[in-house]
């Protein structure tokens, strides 16, 4: 994608990077500059924080996540970067190694959660009792756990490296099947619940600060920051829809540059109003977080693994 | 897409179509059965035609619009077939043998216009002299003159080969370009206009008879069928937006069998009211056709290639 003569939009010096949906070339210095100062008009745009502002970061140990955490810590905010460990093996522990690196890096803590211990069980035999997709329940459960950690840490506002690529590709997928609910709640930055008087677990809030930057800007930036990043993708996640749509995406991003921008952000644009505040429900009478049901998702997924569970050892002890 | 052992889904006996989006294997014979009844449940729950209707059918020659003809004509509606010859050298003659080859097998007459003998200019000198898409002014003018050719032979509705891949693409477009007015109007069928008390031109009915039909189906029938259809792509259509919109949707249809389908029919499912009817205007005063400006679209691309001809004969004459 780069030419050996290409200079720099920017400074003029040789160029490095290309980017056609900006018709933009820059050089690894440029490219910085761009990428952070992005961030950072996503974050005052959506207000997604206020200045040095405490957020916890999802960090699984992909480039995306990884670039977050830097770009927050530069910008000023106070980052507590959490990672879920799934138990996938080898997957997991360069996923791990990953974080630790980065953490190193930047000489700042890492909370780390085993998703398994949390859940007693691991995530495939959690899916399998409930007949459900592996990747929709990972993400659930992983959704769960975060946000509680979020008030565990004394914050209010979780932070994930989610970028234009999964955005636009999660609205095409949201357009097309007319999920008039999604499409209500799909903005880069969504308000949250305190805790209930008594203490436990609100609604986090949740904000996406790489919304205005595309896969391979970040990828860009990552490599030439060289951030330690797992670059191998999940493998339990084959056949997600979600890749279907930014396939599909790409495809005609590659044709006409600036698809996917035009997209999310012409979506954005044509709201009627501002982001629709959490919809009060009650909590979850199992976990005590919130919910519009008597048991949260969650509490339900795990619940009917134990169930499941606890059945073979009976018909294993009966036999 | 075929193995040797598949058996036809209707009767049993040996199959050669697969169609992964409906989990059906056709013979030749059921095949047949099968697209036309697509048809005629087409026909029948948008209301595009009365039993045996006289219907304009506008016919490129391609396979669409032969198996377009040939299915109407099997239903015992009176088709008057159309052929607007576009100009294009060898792909046009080709197009047009197609067409009387197609209407010697049917035993019928074929109308057959010269787009450039009609607009005066090639399509090309056209679009250049207005700085348009080739594929858009040529669409625009083969729409016009196929609306006055209908009532020029005295009938109200013009029948067209658009099929499943051509309106879910163009509903994709339509979607992710926000393009509101545009997916009103996104109908199988729209009512037309009477022409004027003194006669003139109206507002065609408009009826798309395949639209439950996928181009692999057409395809196949086509095949099995023998029509001559012309199989080529036109020439001049490279880089046309639909077929990004179209590829991206194969695309995930590959991966997700069904995509079109749902897509465009849940679409018309959700659609609050019935189609909405035509926008009343005035009569272009140029061509006394249908227009909501003082001068239709038609009439504009026609008169500023005219102008831009003019000028140059002028520059010619003057040097």
């Amino acid at each position: 994608m780069t030419n050996p003569g290409m200079k720099c939009s920017r400074c003029r010096r040789p160029a490095s990077h290309r980017f056609p949906q900006h018709n933009l070339r820059l050089c690894d210095a440029c490219l910085e500059i761009f990428t952070e100062r992005q961030v950072e008009r996503a974050v005052k745009k959506w207000r997604m924080l206020a200045p040095g502002q405490e957020v916890v970061a999802a960090i699984s140990g992909g480039k995306d996540s990884l670039a977050l955490w830097q770009i927050l810590a530069r910008l000023g905010y106070r980052v507590r970067a959490v990672h879920i460990s799934l138990g996938f093996g080898e997957f997991s522990q360069a996923s791990l190694d990953a974080c630790r690196a980065m953490a190193q890096r930047l000489d700042a803590p890492l909370e780390v959660r085993g998703l398994e211990d949390w859940a007693g069980a691991a995530v495939g035999e959690i899916a399998l009792a409930n007949r459900r997709e592996h990747c929709a329940v990972c993400g659930s459960l992983k959704r769960h756990l975060l946000n509680r950690l979020v008030f565990e840490l004394g914050a209010d506002t979780l932070a994930t490296g989610h970028h234009l690529d999964d955005e636009a590709g999660r609205l095409l997928g949201n357009l097309m099947r007319r999920h008039a609910g999604y499409l209500e709640r799909q903005w880069p930055a969504l308000e949250g619940m305190a805790p209930p008087a008594g203490g436990g677990v609100g609604l986090a809030r949740k904000v996406k600060p790489l919304v205005r930057l595309s896969g391979d800007e970040i990828r860009a930036y990552a490599q030439s920051q060289g951030l330690p990043a797992h670059l191998a993708s999940c493998p339990r996640s084959k056949g997600a829809t979600l890749t279907n749509y930014q396939d599909a995406l790409e495809l005609m991003e590659q044709r006409m540059p600036g698809t996917k921008r035009d997209l999310y952000f012409g979506f954005l644009r044509q709201k009627a109003g501002p982001p629709p505040p959490p919809e009060p429900g009650g909590l979850c009478r199992q976990c005590g977080g919130p919910t519009r049901q008597e048991t949260c998702g969650a509490c339900l997924l795990l619940r009917r693994a134990r169930e499941t569970a606890a059945r073979r050892a009976g018909q294993g002890g009966a036999a």
